[in-house]
Order: structure tokens, then C-alpha cells, then sequence
């Protein structure tokens, strides 16, 4: 009972196991008040607020005119406290923090790699200090470095080939979510002692993983004074809990920053925060201590920050995600395990940002949907969507068995409870282009190059389904297993060369650890393999044998029509290729999972695979995600839909994405989807760099 | 068959596995020819030599004049290829490299720890570039600081009290010797392609075991590529195998630099080549290359260089180590396992430096010896050692058992097959005092603090013989588990932020890892334990319960008077702890051994340990190694090595240790000890620096 109310932050807010033990759910669970009503409390944004969105409306103009990057550091290492405090105008912010010392100046990430992080300022015209790239080449070795020295021929062959892409091999893997409002809620110095404990109750023999997580607990207490110090540069003490909601913002975005400063991951996701905040600002309503007026200016100010994360990034990086993209993904609403729903006043502030300064894909605002969200609510998503097409939704009532009502989704698709659960982040495998390697005997259809293993290919005029299949089965089974492999390579170089301190120091000792692998090309296996199956596919090969094209005699059933001769063919391949994953052995005990969410990068992994059996193109694009190829779901909204959902979630627990944009007039009155008895059109045309996702929306209905 | 006789360096040589593998052992026993005949063939040093020599002599008086330290590296951090040449007379040098660009500058080893590190410098009047130490405390973690993460507050504790001493914790561990004499038979191009094939087969599953092997043999290749290019700047290619006598010292001394250049461990020994040299020296002596003038040059040399091996120490290591040992040890003769010995002509050359050059404690020239050697080189030992009182010997008979005819002795004792057995150093525990832990129920009898278990004290007057075996055998168990968890952590560090990438690029791909322990205060223990038995020990306490002093009532057996009644005793203790420790999992599945060979530290350790019940006052030194304790052994030398030689060595394989000094007269003819028929009167004083030590000497006679 010691720390029952220690602290003057926690006065008035319900007492539970939350007082005596690192509990943020059990706090919100006890404290948190669901709000039924409409938007109509929200206010505008203040003079402070639009002087400051045209300070970064300018400074983002001029970073344009830059070609991209306004300034870059190449002499100054990023750590948690590398820089002194930098600010927009330091008089006019409320919330305050930037990655450097000043804004729209891109930091020096060394840790994941001094080559890449080389050439994203070279690229950008700058350059790095000699002395700095000498001392991370000879003395202070990067992931990068560490993973290269370790990748056998054959993954090094399998990543030029283009069938295991987008690795993180370069850069921080992201998908670690810190619970951020740890910080705000019990200050650095309980946070600390926790660590302590659990570092004292890591003991017994010293075998290989305990000396590892000991020294990572160490780590993690660096961390937190660390994050102190950081703090401290910008007047704040965080040694104690937040004592209202101006500072429990700020307390869980210098955590935040914290992470920010030391990770430059591709997906940096702030979790799950508007309800946590909602019960300080309804307490500080409550008792007179800020106005409606105040707490949406720290929410502007606090969002405002988060659209300013960047990074430096090389150009490859950027074609490869189609622009610049940080994942700074924030999840809110849900429904609670109690069945009351987790939609609150600030749940409104966070979406209303979208209006206040205007839509952006940064922060990726996401609602945790459910079908038994309130209905003012569904109401106002469907009116802010329309609005900014800024809003990212995913299937709470899906997600939710799995991972409780206190997780939150890391980049776009990836769900992990957090602070319990973090991810190994691991791209994806070319799918189809292992049904190439199946047809060729495991030589590159585009280079001719023995990449994978020498099983005999297949010779004869047309494909036959089930030599093809038989082929295709052992050919994934290599692929999984070169795949994971590769995988506990990076992780294993990450965790030694570039270990998360600072988010996992916001984690619980023992973590759950997703392993998570990916699937590229789903659609044009299952319209590959039906087209076999189907039709008569004629194979095209080159003077050395290789099948270079093929021509599809006849008609076959396509994926994305609800057509279960080609669906069940989709969820068989992902099942296979998922329990060829399974049989091997992953890093750190990590659960296996996969995804089938490329978004942007489709359109690379097409570019790099030959013709396929379903008469598409050599080099042309991929459907994103698990969306059917373009064209081919000739059978309306639904049905293309329906197919997706046919997608088995256990065997893709990463998350199943489908980008899924629809014109005015595309749904009749059999197509409503999810705002109950309201027919909307949503218009999220190929510009909205923040997708609306509908993940595998509402299938459990 | 493709490498029988690539090169030109083989020209000559009797062919065998050695030109088809990495195989020096088969080299050599392919081709050394036993040399039977007496030093009459010796030459005196060149005048190039006596020269150089007056340099070093000059030099090191005015390294003394400075107060120890002529001159220290402050701000390069030294690396295989950190530094340029460095030469005294390059005109006149035959054989040459240093650690640093000049003779006599200490270079500046961080990885170990970056504390030690600058405290090395600043007690010698330096300062550390302040710029490099922030990179080594921010960004690049040094051994050391690992370390000291993950330390339990028991082993911190422990390390406080001097119940476990002397940790490599802060730097090298050393005690591992590369085969140098690879660089010199198969040039570092063979070695290169050797690696790659070693990595190459080290695959299948991406076990953390697997990752860290590929990524250390990736680091060994890294190893052998700054060889060449250092060597390079020297202006010699060794590439390619070496062509005559003077190329294959040169060759060879390029690898052990490079291990010195990398590694400041507390041992960095060179091995054992001295008859692998003679190979080359009888090819170019019988093709009339080179003459014998000549090649003992080229050893002057060479063992000059070998005399300029330098650190920057602490004045605390220094006082461990009464001065500033390198222990540069260099095994010859010994017999080989088709029962010729193995003095060839070069071991003499090896020896006649100290006569070329004067005495001088490194390299500590080790013959490894067997009753079979021939007579002409035992008299010359000898003579030898009567002149300069500077060899060390160990019983090749007993260790030739264990370890074949290709070992060598790394630091005093400790020995291991060259190239394919390594050690983890392992310092000492000191069992005298874990004697007083046992009776004080875990509390420190200096401190009073509680240190060990709290298991109950003894508390009666007199002490009861099994009730103190009782005790002192869990104490024991708990000790050796503090202990080998303890190395574990220093290993598990030493590996991963101070790889020996040098030395290990020199081994085979699959080593035997010796987990060296070590006990100090032995002989304390048995005569403690022998007063307990035979005669009566009364307790005297403190006010706090307690115990600080004792007082012995009556006569005892003692240790060193081959008595059995307590030399039983020493052998039930040494084997009673060894099985404690081997209980303990061991980093990487090494193989528990332990020492007997406090040369010098057993003054600190004695100081540091209370009264004991044998009589010992509180602060008084303990006998050196498995000693008998000073004036107790009554019964003359023979009675003294008797009881020594009672120690079991399958229970202390790493190595007992006898310091033994005999006055003139001292030996009547029933205590011949080692050279046949002839009786010898040796004098090794107090201030010989590499004791002569009869380690266990021909007790399988």
C-alpha cells in the first residue's frame, strides 16, 4: 500500500491495482467516463494555435522548395538527450519537444546503420563528419553491419532477387509501441523503481538470455533518466506524475520523443492515448482548472508536434513507401472488455485536429471500430472521413479477442497490448514470385540466377494444377524457412546493435513478442493457380529453359468476387505458407504471425517479378494488400470484399490490409457498410496518403 | 590436392595434411629435426644487435626516470591498423613492429572499459581526448560497462569483500594464444579462404548460437585483412606463406602483434614456436640462406621486440601483479606423442637471448619439462637458469597426457593445444575466506556485513571438525555459484563488446573452451582445517557475535610436510570445490578447470582476509599457489614438493603452481630433483620476475 496516493497527481481518480503496480488499463477501466454525445462541445482552434500551423505551413513550404529536407544534422549522433531543446516559438507552445534542437531538422541516426544513414544525407546534399563515420565504421558497429556479416549467400541472393523485400535491415525495425502514458501517469522516478525490481528478480543462473534481459533492463533504467534529462532541458520535471492534463500530455509526448530521438523505425506508433488523457481533462473540467477552450489547444499543440516526426531517409526509402510516411499512428475508441464503449470527449478532440489544422496523414488517426461504437460517433468519423479522408479504421471487434481492450496498432495493421506486447518487424515475402521459382525450379524468372534450391522444374507445355501446387508447396517451404531465418538474423543484430531502450522501458519485464513475417502477392497467386486450375496456361521460355511468359487459354474465376473456387485457393496459400513458418525455430521464443497489408510498396515488389500464369504483365503491379487485382472483382463492392474476408485471421494475426476506395454512387442500398442506417459516400481518392483502411471490416458480423 | 605445393615458401618441406589443411602440429612433425648436440654451436649478438639493445637499455631508463611511463596514446584507440610504423632503428631493425608508431608509447585500449582505461592514463599524468571518451560512454558500451549492468548486488558484494578477486572485468582477458605460426606457414590469403569455408558450413538454422558464430568468423576475417594491411605499412606482403627464416619470424611476430595491437589481456602469450622457426632455419642453413650468425640475429631481434611488449595499467593492476607483467610466454621443448623430444636448435637460440641480451623476465621462456629431454639441453637449462634465473618450467610429462605434443602455456600455468583450445580466464576465489564465511554465517569477518547466505553461524567456543566441514562444504557450493555465474557474465561481455577477432582468426572454427577457475589461500584452509582436527581452535567474538581471531591450543599436522593427515585435507577441499563448480552451467559450454597459481596476488588476498584457524593473522599473506604457508613446512624440500604433488591435476587442470627457491647447500644428494646426475645449486631470489616454478615437477616419476 505504499504507493496508494503517494502522489499530488492522482487526486480525485479511483484507487485500484493501478496504485500498487504498473497497471495503465486498470486505471483508464476505473476512471474513464464513455461519452454518448455529439460533437457540438468541440471548439475552434485558438489565434496561438493558427499563428503556430502557419509558422509550420511556411517552414513546410520552404522545405519543399529544399527538394524535400530543410536541414539535417551530420555531426551530432541522435540520442535522448543529444540535443538542447528546440521550439517553433517557445512562447507561443503549449506542448513543446522536437527531435533536435530545432524544427524540420532531420537528426543523425547511426545506430541502424551509418551507410544508410550516409547516404540519406548525401542524397539530401549533405555530409556526414568524417570522424563520426570512421568511429561507427571501425570502433561502434551498426545493425547493419552486424546483419551483413551474418546473412548467408543465399539470403543475400533471395534480397537482390527481389522475393524477400523491404527488410529493416538498414534502420530501426519500429513496430514497438512504448506506453507512453506511463510516463504521465506515474512519473520517471516509479518507473525506475519498478525496473529496479524487476531487474533484482532477474537472477538465478546466468545463462545466455538472463545476462541479456538483465543488461537490457539496465538499459531501459539509462533510459528513463535519461528521458529525465531530456525533460529537463525544456523545464519540465517528469520525476513525478502528471498533476493535470497540459502536463500529462506533455509527459507522455516527452516519452514519446524519447523513443523518437534514439529509433528512427519505419513505423513509430504512439498507441492508444485519447481515453488516458480524456480522465485528466475531465477531472480538470471538472474542477475548473482548464476550459474546453484550453484542453483542445493542448490537443492541437500536442498533434501538431506529431505531424512535425521526420526523419532522415534515403530516396530508395521513400520510393519504396511512396512518400515519407512516419506511421505515427494513434488508436482510439473500441469497445471495453466490460462491453462499455471506450469513446470519450478527447477521442472528438484528437479527430477534430483533422479540422482545426486541417487534414494531414500524420498523426495516423485510427478508430478501433466496432459496430456497437455509439451512434453520434460513427456519425462523426463518417463526416470527418468525408471531410479529410485522414482516418484509418480497423476491426476492434475482431482484434479485441485476441488483445483485450488495452492494445493499439503499430503502422497501419499490426495490433499488440501495449506496453505487454511488441512486434519483430518483418516485411514480406514475394509470394508470387516463389510460384515463378516453383515453375523454374528455384532459378529468378527475371535474372536466370540459381537463387533458390535446385528442385527439378517443371518442363512440360501447359501447367498442370497439382505438379504446380506439390512445386509451389516445397518451394514456400524453402521460402519460409530462408525467410525466417533471415528474419532472426536482423532481430537478433537489433536487439545487440540497436536496442528500443527507451520504448521498452515502457514495456513490463516479460514481453510477448510477435514475429511477424508477410505476404506480397496474394491475389496474383490465387488468380495464377485458378487460371492453372481453370483454364489451360501455356508456358513461354526463353532459348535456356526458362519460363519467361505465359499465355492463359480460356476463362477462370478471379479473386475479389466471392467466387470460393478462387477464394478458397487464397486461404489455402496462406495457411500453407503460414505453417511452413511455423516449423521454424524464431528469435527470442517470438510467436509467428503474418500480414498481407502492402499498401504502397506492391507496386516495387510487381516491378520485380516476371509475367505470372494469370496473364499479368511482367513488372506490373501487385494489388495492394489482400485486394483483388485491379479490374478483375467485376462483381461489385461486397463481393470483392467478401473474398477478403474470407482470409482466415489466425493464420494472418499481423493483419490483413485492403485498400478500398469508393467513388460517389459506387453503393447501392444493399452496400451500406458500417454507419448503421446511414448511407455515405466516402471518397478517398489515390492521393490521401493515409489510406482508409477497412480491415476486413466487421467480418465477425 | 590443390594446395600441395602452391607457394614458394614450401619449397622443401616433407608434404602431409598440413598442405591440405590448416595443421601446424602436422607440419612440424613432418619436418623438425631433434637436436641432440650442446650450445657449442651458439653465436654471440651482432653489433646491430648490441646497438639496438643500448637503445632499449636507454630508453628504459628514461621510461624509469619518468616515473614508469615514457609516453601513452591519449586519443587513437588502438586497433590492428590504428597506427602507422613505429621503429627503433628501422636501418638496423631486422624484425620489426611495435604496438603503437614509436617504441615505448602506450597504445590506448578502450573496449575493455573506457574507465580503466583513462584511469590508466591520468595516474600517469595523461589525459584521455575528451571527445573519444563521451563516444565510448554514449555510444560504443565497452566491456566493462556490460559487465557491470548485469552484476547482481551479490556479486557486487562479493567482489568488495576479496571473496572473489582479481576479475578481468575491466580489461582483457587474455589467456588465449592464436597460432601465430598460421600467418607464417600459409600466408593470411590461405587463412582468408580457410574462414569462408569455416563460415560458409555454418548454417541450417539461425539459432542465436549460429548467428554469433558467422558473425564472429566474419569478424575473423576482418582480422586477418588488417594483418595484411598493417603488415603492409611495414612494407611486407604476407599474403602469401613466408620464404625463408627471417620472413616466418616476421610473419609470425605480425600475428601476435596484431593480437597485442587489438587485446591487452593480462596474459597475452606467443605460444609455442621456437621448433616450428627451426624448421625454416635448418632449410636455410642447409641451402646456405642464411648463416648461424644470422639467424640468431633474427631471434635477438625478435625476442627484443617480444621484451617491448607494453601496456598502460592501472597502479592497482600493478599492485595485483607486483609490477607489470606481460607474459609473453613462449613453451618449448617437451616430447613429442611419437616419443622424440622436441629441442631443436632454435630452442637453444630462444634461450641464449638472455645470455645475448641479459636476463629479463619476458618472454617468460618456458621449457616444457620431461624426464626424456636430452641431457645436453638439461645441462644448459640449467646453466642457464643458474646465469639468469629467468626460465620457467612445467611438467610437460603430466600435460602432454591431456593436451599432445602441440600445447602451449598461456600466462604461468595454464595450458592448452595451440589453435584449437582457449581459456576463459577466470581470476580467484578465495576459499580462506569463505573458511571464515562458513563459521560466521556469511558475514564478512572484516566488514561484518552479509556478504554470503545467511546460513547459521557457528556458535561455539571450540570448533567441532564436522560441524565446520558441514558448513564449509555449502558455503563452498554457494561460493562456486556466485563464482561461475559471475565469469559468466565477464565472458558473455568479453565476447561481445571485446571479441578477440585477432586471436581467434588464428584457431580453429570449433574450440575447446577451458572455464578457468582459480583458488587462492589453499594452504590456509588445510592447516586451518588440521588445527580444527588435531588440535583444539577456540573462537574469540566480537560484540556483534562475530568471529575475528582464534586461538589454536596444541600441535597440528601441516601442510608441506607430506604428511597425509592434512595433505588429505588439501586435496579433499581442491576436489570438493571443483565438484561445486562443475555443477554450475558454464557460458558456452565451456569446461570447468581451476587453478592453484597465486604467484604474487596472494599478498593482497591475504591482506584482505581476516584471522584464520591455523593460526594466520588477520592481513598476513598467503602462501603463493598451492604453497605450503612460509616456515611451516619443517621437513625439507622433498617432504615440501611431496604434498604438493598430491594435488589431484584431473581436479586443477588449469594449472598448481610451486614457487620454489633453493639457497646453495640446500639440496644434500638424496634431493636431486631434475637434471639426471648432476647436482644443482639454483638461486632464484625475491626479485626474479618470472619465478622459476616446478609446477607439480615429475611426479609421474
Amino acid at each position: 500500500m505504499e504507493h496508494f496516493f503517494p502522489y499530488e497527481g492522482w487526486t480525485g481518480f479511483v484507487p485500484g491495482s493501478w496504485n500498487k503496480e504498473i497497471n495503465v488499463r486498470d486505471f483508464i477501466v476505473r476512471n474513464y467516463n464513455p461519452y454518448d454525445g455529439d460533437e457540438s462541445f468541440l471548439e475552434g482552434p485558438t489565434q496561438t494555435t493558427l499563428d503556430l500551423w502557419d509558422q509550420v505551413t511556411e517552414l513546410t513550404r520552404q522545405e519543399i522548395a529544399a527538394g524535400g529536407v530543410l536541414d539535417m544534422d551530420t555531426s551530432i549522433v541522435s540520442t535522448i538527450t543529444s540535443h538542447g531543446p528546440g521550439y517553433l516559438d517557445k512562447d507561443k507552445e503549449l506542448i513543446v519537444g522536437f527531435q533536435t534542437d530545432k524544427p524540420f531538422k532531420r537528426a543523425f541516426h547511426a545506430y541502424g546503420g551509418i551507410r544508410t544513414a550516409e547516404k540519406a544525407c548525401e542524397d539530401n546534399g549533405y555530409t556526414v563528419d568524417p570522424e563520426l563515420k570512421e568511429f561507427f565504421t571501425v570502433h561502434r558497429k551498426t545493425h547493419n553491419a552486424g546483419v551483413f556479416d551474418v546473412y548467408t549467400p543465399e539470403m543475400r541472393a533471395c534480397r537482390s532477387a527481389h522475393i524477400i523485400t523491404g527488410l529493416p535491415d538498414a534502420y530501426g525495425r519500429g513496430r514497438i509501441i512504448g506506453d507512453y502514458r506511463r510516463v504521465a501517469l506515474y512519473g520517471i522516478d516509479r518507473l525506475i523503481e519498478d525496473k529496479e525490481a524487476q531487474k533484482n528478480s532477474t537472477g538465478g543462473v546466468m545463462y545466455a538470455d538472463t545476462i541479456r534481459l538483465r543488461e537490457e533492463l539496465a538499459e531501459q533504467i539509462r533510459a528513463l533518466k535519461d528521458m529525465k534529462i531530456m525533460a529537463a532541458s525544456y523545464g519540465c520535471d517528469i520525476s513525478k506524475p502528471a498533476k493535470d492534463t497540459k502536463e500529462a500530455i506533455q509527459w507522455l509526448y516527452f516519452g514519446y520523443l524519447a523513443a523518437i530521438k534514439e529509433q528512427n523505425g519505419a513505423a513509430m506508433s504512439l498507441g492508444r492515448t485519447s481515453t488516458f488523457l480524456d480522465i485528466y481533462a475531465e477531472r480538470d473540467l471538472k474542477n475548473g482548472v482548464y476550459t474546453e477552450k484550453e484542453l483542445q489547444e493542448f490537443v492541437d499543440h500536442f498533434i501538431m508536434k506529431l505531424r512535425l516526426v521526420k526523419y532522415a531517409r534515403t530516396p530508395e526509402y521513400n520510393a519504396l513507401f511512396s512518400g515519407d510516411p512516419q506511421w505515427v499512428t494513434e488508436s482510439m475508441a473500441g469497445v471495453g472488455i466490460d462491453g462499455r464503449h471506450m469513446v470519450t470527449k478527447m477521442t472528438y478532440r484528437y479527430l477534430h485536429t483533422l479540422e482545426n489544422l486541417g487534414p494531414a496523414p500524420e498523426p495516423n488517426l485510427t478508430v478501433l471500430w466496432s459496430t456497437r461504437l455509439p451512434e453520434n460517433f460513427k456519425r462523426f468519423c463518417a463526416k470527418i472521413s468525408i471531410d479529410t479522408s485522414s482516418v484509418q479504421y480497423e476491426n476492434d471487434d475482431l482484434m479485441r479477442v485476441t488483445h483485450g481492450d488495452d492494445y493499439a496498432i503499430a503502422c497501419c495493421v499490426s495490433s499488440m497490448r501495449v506496453g505487454k506486447e511488441m512486434q519483430f518487424f518483418g516485411a514480406r515475402a514475394n509470394l508470387a514470385k516463389c510460384l515463378l521459382y516453383a515453375i523454374n525450379g528455384g532459378r529468378d524468372e527475371e535474372s536466370g540466377k540459381q537463387v533458390g534450391p535446385k528442385y527439378a522444374p517443371i518442363t512440360s507445355e501447359y501447367l498442370d494444377f497439382d505438379e504446380v501446387m506439390d512445386k509451389y508447396d516445397n518451394m514456400m517451404a524453402w521460402l519460409a524457412g530462408v525467410y525466417v531465418n533471415t528474419l532472426n538474423v536482423i532481430h537478433y543484430m537489433h536487439d545487440k546493435y540497436c536496442y528500443e531502450k527507451a520504448q521498452m522501458a515502457l514495456h513490463d519485464k516479460n514481453v510477448t513478442r510477435w514475429f511477424a513475417t508477410g505476404i506480397a502477392g496474394l491475389s496474383v497467386v490465387a488468380d495464377s493457380l485458378s487460371a492453372i486450375k481453370y483454364a489451360k496456361v501455356k508456358v513461354l521460355r526463353d532459348e535456356t529453359g526458362l519460363a519467361v511468359n505465359y499465355e492463359v487459354e480460356g476463362d477462370f474465376p478471379k479473386y475479389g468476387n466471392d467466387d470460393d473456387r478462387v477464394d478458397s485457393i487464397a486461404t489455402d496459400i496462406v495457411h500453407r505458407f503460414m505453417e511452413h513458418v511455423r516449423r521454424n525455430p524464431t528469435y527470442r521464443d517470438s510467436i509467428p504471425t503474418t500480414s498481407i497489408l502492402t499498401i504502397t510498396s506492391n507496386v516495387v515488389y510487381g516491378k520485380n517479378t516476371g509475367a505470372t500464369p494469370d496473364g499479368r504483365k511482367a513488372g506490373e503491379a501487385f494489388a495492394p494488400g489482400a485486394n483483388p487485382m485491379h479490374r478483375r472483382d467485376t462483381h461489385g463492392a461486397v463481393a470483392s470484399l467478401s473474398s477478403v474476408s474470407k482470409l482466415p485471421f489466425m493464420d494472418a494475426q499481423d493483419g490483413i490490409s485492403n485498400t478500398f476506395s469508393i467513388i460517389p454512387g459506387a453503393l447501392g442500398k444493399e452496400d451500406r457498410i458500417f454507419v448503421g442506417d446511414l448511407d455515405i459516400d466516402l471518397d478517398c481518392g489515390g492521393a490521401c496518403c493515409s489510406p482508409t483502411l477497412f480491415d476486413s471490416l466487421d467480418i465477425n458480423e
